[in-house]
């Protein structure tokens, strides 16, 4: 298939039409609020090498983001994302409006519990709750074989996986690794907003989460010990101020007083009025 | 297809591989909570007659059922229903366990806000979120083209339809007229629990919903007067005690003040300790 051959719609009807012809055939999904970097094109690229078809969406849901937050300033170049996604083979752009998501009258959401109660869901009430809500009905609309999510939405990955696993969507969710810039920050749309000298200490959160699998490696196994270590590198740093820094169990996202064989280090750090996030998973190495 | 074919499964593999099988097919889906009366089968004969391949459930499910209702006593005969089903030309009955729709660590729930606030809903929270969470299941493992639901269970459609326009679910809602016996009661799994005083006491349902409808027909449009007349009928019967009766918008279940050119008359009654529901629907008529 040409490059130029990709559809971009936002039309129901033409998405399911267009899903339907080879029904039998398997649909790689990427979601995405836009404005790509590597990171995406990571998960268009995998996708691209797992499926037949690869299908991307395109919005920027309201229902994730608190009144508070930045919905209205969230980065958008759809006509770029286009280009980048055309270099990625992708098959079909789904890039639908807030009329088509959420018609006058919308009243349904899909709640996942208890992973949602900690981290980004403590800092961010009724976020997830949107993410699960816009993800279910991006599933149904595309019914895919695969959808990919990265890795740097640590907590996102795991309450997506639930939900799958709890409403029976036939789908397989596949978690593709953070993409770093060369001095370790986790690409993000929202990197965006910061000025030089804070893009230079938004490298304090891959710096720290680091510190902590070194110290994870050197044999330290308490909780409160690791945070506090990793806290306090953050706090060092003047244009940073902590939002949350855990040590948890990358399954049931439990904050762990005692670390056994496996912990995901998570952090959320506001950089002037920019709030970044990122996470490290870390094993226990064979002996 | 002949009558022995039935596929009789608990499996999610099963029946994913039977599903996919003909990928493209037509599929239509009756869930139900077994204890079957000709009203399942008048929603089973609909989908024989409207798709290749017919699908029912069996599955009493626990979420949709307060502490204080009938879950342990709920009626089932599996062996019944399944010659039943057999007798209609059903192609697949899938019948899973609560282990298998409820695993440990279960944490997601689908939820409609308005449609479920009134009616049903006041009277038995947390029903309609066991319906919708459990719906949403069944709809992810048998993927049909269709669904088909009684209107017996009037508010329960509404709920349903809401949440399948909402999360984008890829199939249609088919609503069936309720079946009654010749003396005017809905046919309800739960009427197996009335004593025969109890039993002729149970037509107070429909008697008084068709008073409304002949009220309605004469040019009573107040909805106050249409409730305390209908009202009046259920307090009349000695064995009845009124949970509500309601006269409704049928699509938003708002109540009326004054009636324009439809509504839902419905009612929920105890009769002992057996709860029954009825609704009946009125439109103008054309002058």
């Amino acid at each position: 298939m040409k490059a130029g051959d990709m559809i971009v719609t936002s039309s129901i009807p033409e998405l399911r039409q267009w899903r339907w012809q080879q029904p039998a055939a398997s649909y790689g999904f990427v979601p995405t609020m836009g404005y790509l970097h590597e990171g995406h094109l990571s998960l268009a690229r995998r996708a691209r090498a797992e499926n037949e078809f690869v299908v991307v969406s395109i919005y920027v849901n309201p229902t994730q983001f608190a009144p508070t937050e930045d919905l209205s300033s969230y980065p958008r170049d759809l006509e770029r994302d286009l280009a980048l996604l055309r270099g990625e083979g992708v098959d079909l752009v789904f890039a639908p409006d807030d009329a088509l998501m959420y018609p006058p009258g919308f009243q349904t959401y899909v709640t996942v519990e208890q992973a949602t109660q900690g981290l980004e869901g403590a800092s961010r009430p009724m976020h997830f709750r949107g993410v699960t809500t816009v993800v279910a009905k991006l599933f149904n609309l595309v019914q895919p074989t695969r959808a990919y999510f990265g890795q740097k939405d640590y907590q996102q990955s795991v309450v997506v996986r639930q939900m799958v696993a709890d409403l029976n969507f036939n789908l397989e969710v596949v978690v593709c690794p953070t993409v770093r810039e060369a001095d370790g920050l986790a690409m993000s749309s929202r990197n965006k907003y910061l000025t030089p000298p804070q893009r230079q200490a938004a490298t304090v959160l891959s710096r720290t989460l680091r510190h902590g699998l070194v110290l994870l490696d050197e044999g330290e196994r308490n909780g409160r010990t690791l945070r506090a270590a990793m806290q306090g590198m953050i706090e060092a740093e003047p244009l940073a101020r902590l939002d949350y820094i855990s040590v948890a169990h990358p399954i049931t996202l439990q904050e762990l007083e005692q670390v056994g064989d496996q912990a995901v280090l998570s952090t959320a750090v506001f950089i002037g009025k920019t709030r970044l996030i990122d996470n490290m998973l870390w094993q226990v190495r064979e002996a």
